[in-house]
């Protein structure tokens, strides 16, 4: 790994992937299909991309039959307990509506409500994530959404993985579609024979799933454009050179693209963990994977004081930081941007991804700058509630009609004044 | 106005306006220049759309000066008394961090942090409203954000309207850039010589505004794609024609797209209303705007009951909701999907635009299915915080590295194993 000596403000603000002119099309060209033929539409590109014939897209009881026999039971009790982690989580974010009252009569408030009906993308292959499916589906319920659809591609042999199907019929999941890729996108958004449509999409996917949800915006809501994984590790020399080296590499393994940082102030611990990464390295299963991504977005930077390693961070906006100091604690306030912070040598990242409770999908590409993981908030709406009493009209009506007339509005002004007029 | 008897199920979901191939090509084109050409890039485009040659962008002090001689005394203490409304309304919102702890040592929680940044984009000509200053701005300080941007196009003269600069100043925003349109986007998200970029970028405009709004989405977060204001008002035969004809006709003044409808179980009182309409039309200043906008996005649908009544609003989905029936919070409970619920018949919908508190940046086009009125919320970003301690990690290592190993990520496994060994 190459170890970097950082002297003032690092600037790593990267441009998202926007996808070619040529697949922007091919996207559009895909979603108006399913919007003009419905279910033939999703056949035939599933035929065409995933090279399955698929008769019927909803998953059968069968298959759900059949995954659990491919489940170990650990896995099926580590996932339970895992699910009641991260609902005991989310529970704490649920938030009620409220009023303020005001002695003339006048009630304000804010009315917090589910959505009806959201949709979850599981990517097809190796991304295909039991944990993922938790990890959406769970907010979702405790937000007290009615309606939730998995929609995943198919193998050429019309299945999908065991795991995401167990976990979703643990969680209680009845629609799952066997479909991916922008038509997915596309039935969620415009609906189709079998698919009734969703009001917010959720999911990652690759290039034409992030060109399908950028393109439906509006139509429907989306979660977010997720990239690839980052982790960046902010450590001082009390720090263990192998158990960073470790946590680096786990992001590593995730996909080339993935960015595992080490930022600190420790020459010495740099060069410790530089090494410890390569000898790590030789025996991962994963290994051509987590070396070009190291390779390629992996790096070492060393500052003079730990307050400029700070500031690094900041700049980075990380998915994940670690943060392995004397005393994290310290430092939690001055993070200003990270999708999510674990404090201290035991909580390695993987604890966050699968177990502890908070939310595994988080922003990526510096966008923790301005929003965050995904939580109970992204599964209901708000609604204002306005009650005024005719004494508060009364009291305030000839200021309104003002300002009203100021921004040359008198039919505003003429609605205030039709009270009690008759 | 046309009245339209309904039995079952209405379906109004609109598609949004996204623009001609030719209208996206051009705002690309735009936002690459700026962000190759910077300032340069900008002066070009002001003058080629906005007719204005502008040297120095940002908002002189001179300015503001002139901008509060041409304001009256009544407006800018309804504009003060309407900020302190505002200002406690969206004080309520504001969260805090918080953090829950196990026995084990384990602590988790949620660090609540504002942005460091964001843009205003304000309209230019007749829709730059000083009440749009203060229901943005408002919230971003209430929530801590440091850097508050507002851009706008300017006249031909080079000036922005008093009442937006008067609205600024008084909020203390020192950042006025003018300059509008795509190219004022580019800037905000890319940032130029004299602008620095912005974490997010909030406020309407027209088509090309939101083409831009929706290219940058990513690089920066974006508040919403907003389309034309509409009112919904519920109403049986307590309810006064005149009052909810006053109502309708100032959303239909604000723009020949805005959609006003009545939806009631009684025939008598659509009749009334339809009445009301075009006499009340007779008088108004904008009438040319509000009669287009009443002919062809005015209705009043009947219904056979009350509950028909409230199944529409529910697919309606409507930006502004008035409730004017007998007993208005009997039916609070019912509506699933409104940006703003107005209770009672002296809650008139401008009371929300100008005064009350609540915002009145809502989610138009039947995106209340899903989405939110502006609120402190959008202003801040929550990261997730994890802490575990060696007993812990001790007591759960082993079912995370099971759970990794069934994903796949053996380097997740090791990271959770590496932690003890030396």
């Amino acid at each position: 790994m190459k170890i970097e000596r950082v002297t003032g403000q690092l600037s790593l603000r990267r441009t998202i992937e926007s996808g070619t002119e040529e697949q922007r099309r091919a996207v559009q060209a895909i979603i108006d299909d399913v919007r003009t033929n419905g279910d033939a539409a999703l056949k035939k590109y599933t035929e065409q991309f995933d090279k399955a014939a698929i008769d019927d897209f909803l998953v059968s009881k069968e298959e759900i039959d059949a995954a659990y026999r491919d489940i170990n039971d650990e896995l099926l009790h580590v996932l339970r307990e895992a699910a009641a982690n991260i609902r005991d989580y989310h529970e704490r974010q649920k938030r009620e509506s409220w009023i303020m009252t005001k002695e003339d009569g006048t009630m304000l408030g804010q009315k917090v409500t589910p959505l009806d009906a959201v949709g979850l993308y599981v990517p097809g292959g190796t991304a295909a994530y039991p944990s993922s499916v938790l990890m959406n589906v769970i907010p979702a319920q405790v937000a007290g959404v009615k309606r939730i659809v998995i929609v995943s591609p198919p193998t050429k042999q019309g299945t999908l993985p065991a795991g995401v199907l167990v976990a979703a019929h643990e969680l209680g999941v009845k629609e799952i579609y066997k479909v991916g890729g922008a038509q997915a996108i596309a039935a969620l958004a415009y609906g189709t024979e079998t698919i009734q449509p969703v009001d917010k999409i959720f999911g990652p996917g690759n290039i034409y799933v992030a060109l399908a949800k950028r393109e439906v915006f509006g139509q429907v809501a989306i979660d977010m454009i997720a990239g690839p994984s980052e982790i960046v590790v902010l450590a001082d020399e009390t720090a263990k050179a192998n158990e960073i080296a470790a946590d680096l590499l786990s992001q590593a393994e995730h996909d080339e693209r993935a960015s595992s940082i080490l930022v600190t102030p420790s020459l010495k611990l740099a060069h410790e963990v530089a090494n410890e990464v390569q000898k790590q390295l030789e025996t991962l299963p994963r290994q051509a994977i987590a070396a070009a991504s190291m390779e390629q977005y992996g790096a070492i930077y060393v500052t003079d004081t730990l307050e400029e390693a700070i500031a690094v961070v900041n700049e980075l906006a990380p998915e994940h930081l670690e943060v392995m100091t004397a005393e994290p604690l310290l430092v939690l306030g001055q993070i200003r941007h990270a999708g999510a912070i674990f404090l201290g040598r035991f909580s390695s990242e993987p604890v966050g991804d699968y177990f502890a409770g908070p939310n595994h999908v988080l922003p990526t590409n510096g966008t923790a700058r301005f929003s965050s993981g995904l939580s109970v908030d992204e599964f209901v709406k708000k609604s204002s509630i306005i009650f005024y009493s005719e004494q508060a009209l009364k009291e305030n009506g000839r200021k309104i009609a003002a300002f009203a007339r100021a921004e040359g509005l008198e039919a505003h002004a003429r609605a205030i004044e039709a009270r009690g007029k008759e």
